[in-house]
């Protein structure tokens, strides 16, 4: 995509709902310079306002749809500010299981101005089942007791800590905000399900035997809608060590109120069981912890309760950085 | 599909491969008529030979794709069967990943000689993620340790049964052989992996309390490549009964040698421990297993020795029918 980006933010009323836009200003913000909503939205990032023409004079080239929905469509109502952003200039990035390219107006008004659609959530490649077979080269997968829980942002904060190091480091997105900041990767959730532990294979390829693979998990084991996803993607990503990524305060899982956030150890030693399948020695190092919504002293207080109960460093990739968690890695792998 | 069918039974030398032509003959022999093979098949189902012009000659209507490969797909070495089938005036049906209208000589003939192309692995409707919401009346789910291991068959086998009970149930497929038999169903496996789990509930909708659904499984949630499907499977078929399928002669995983067929009893304790997270209430009823390649006093033996072991009813789906399953479930759920 070119940047700069306008960052569309629609009608939802929830920070939780905007991940991907917030995910792509927390990472590049360098990349951003406005923000705009659809009739109903109260979703602030602290960005400019700006409406399309206004952008594309401050320079933005893209407008990236920063909003999440369950099923991944298009709706009606976002419609309007689609068709004048490409009016006023824009192209439009988005990471919907609807291609912006399948609803007709936004294709016809895309052609009639030459303007590019990106649709970063269909898979540009074909697939094959996995195969199980172990590849060369150390990997790192982040996993979850839910949905938005830091997956993402883990992985981004490892591979930044492990680099600083100097150790050989790439970050694996698997989301379609993580494709956005690292300009590579595959939605596992979009691909056919018969291939998702392919696809992960196929994303972190044998490399050196010192080279980390720092892979974005998705969903959670324990989650009753897309916990098929997250096994194929453990499976296939054949980790050698799991990071637990994990929000203490957070009772039921996010859109399932009728489902509690399962118990942290529970999360660990099933996701550890399930990823030794495909790799025995697999373990976990570190807990990654958002406390975006906990006070510094409740922050502190769950770090130390959590270190003490599964005897791993546990920091929030935000407040903290995952610097710990490496120097724990460092200890493992020499 | 109009039958009566041919059943194409391509290059593969193995009977597992060619599980597809071999469950239809299994469930409905009376549409089957005939069978024609590639150039180095070397699988015999017993049915006549025939060639295409022949088969349309004794009534054939549709040349059924009746292999499977890993990946899905159509090699070129059985383009000149269905060709030549199509100009002996019979449609297609395949349950590949790729599709029968994609392959452009295929296309174009069927196109010029106005014949139809059945994808049974397609979808033909959009799905939703799972919701994880309990739906009214009974679900029964076959699952396994390992593939191609009686999961159709048991299925059927405990369909038939309930119904000369005069219990409601249905047999819900959830693969291509099992909507060539059935005339239904959605092959889970060719689904978007985000909506697995959702896919399992909009096939099993909420119905009668005494009605079951007798729903195929598919994989198994040790198998490297399909454990995903697996699991979003059973989130979403919310199964109150679970019945494991086994082949104990079998030491590997079919296709992957270096994974070794799990422990009956460590299939049952993870499957009813990821049935739970939807259906807290779910449990084993009984073990389908697989004795095509024992002798009548090894199957005896092994049949005798896994009752004891697991405190469940145990039989050959085939040899035996589901009958004392079917019994032990009538005696939990009266």
């Amino acid at each position: 995509m070119l940047s700069p980006y306008l960052l569309f933010l629609g009608d939802v009323t929830e920070l939780a709902a905007a991940k991907t836009a917030a995910g792509i200003l927390q990472w590049r913000p360098e990349l951003c310079i406005g923000q705009i909503r659809a009739p109903g939205g109260t979703v602030d990032l602290g960005l400019p306002e700006m409406r399309p023409a206004e952008a594309a004079k401050h320079g933005a080239r893209t407008m990236i749809i920063g909003i999440a929905n369950a099923g991944g469509f298009i709706p009606d109502s976002w419609l309007p500010t689609i068709l004048v952003a490409l009016e006023a200039g824009l192209d439009i990035a988005a990471g919907m299981h609807t291609r912006l390219v399948d609803v007709p107006q936004i294709r016809e008004t895309a052609s009639r101005l030459g303007r590019t659609l990106h649709d970063v959530r269909q898979p540009t490649q074909s697939f094959v089942p996995g195969s199980g077979r172990k590849r060369s080269g150390l990997r790192l997968l982040t996993v979850g007791t839910d949905c938005a829980v830091g997956k993402k942002y883990a992985a981004l904060a490892i591979e930044k800590s492990m680099r600083a190091r100097g150790m050989k480091a790439d970050f694996r997105a698997t989301g379609q905000t993580g494709i956005f900041i690292s300009g590579r990767g595959v939605a596992v959730d979009a691909v056919v399900a018969d291939f998702i532990s392919g696809a992960a294979e196929w994303l972190s390829p044998a490399n050196d035997p010192d080279h980390w693979d720092v892979i974005e998990g998705q969903g959670s084991l324990f989650h009753p809608a897309y916990a098929g996803v997250t096994l194929g993607l453990i499976h296939g990503s054949q980790p050698d060590a799991l990071v637990i990524c994990h929000e203490p305060v957070r009772k039921a899982l996010v859109g399932f109120d009728h489902y509690p956030v399962p118990a942290l150890q529970d999360c660990i030693d099933a996701t550890v069981s399930a990823a030794r399948l495909t790799n025995p020695v697999a373990r976990a190092v570190g807990i990654s912890i958002n406390t975006s919504r906990m006070s510094e002293q409740a922050a502190s207080e769950a770090i130390a309760r959590l270190e003490q109960q599964t005897g791993l460093p546990c920091r929030d990739p935000i407040r903290h950085g995952m610097d710990d968690v490496v120097s724990y890695i460092r200890k493992i792998w020499r």
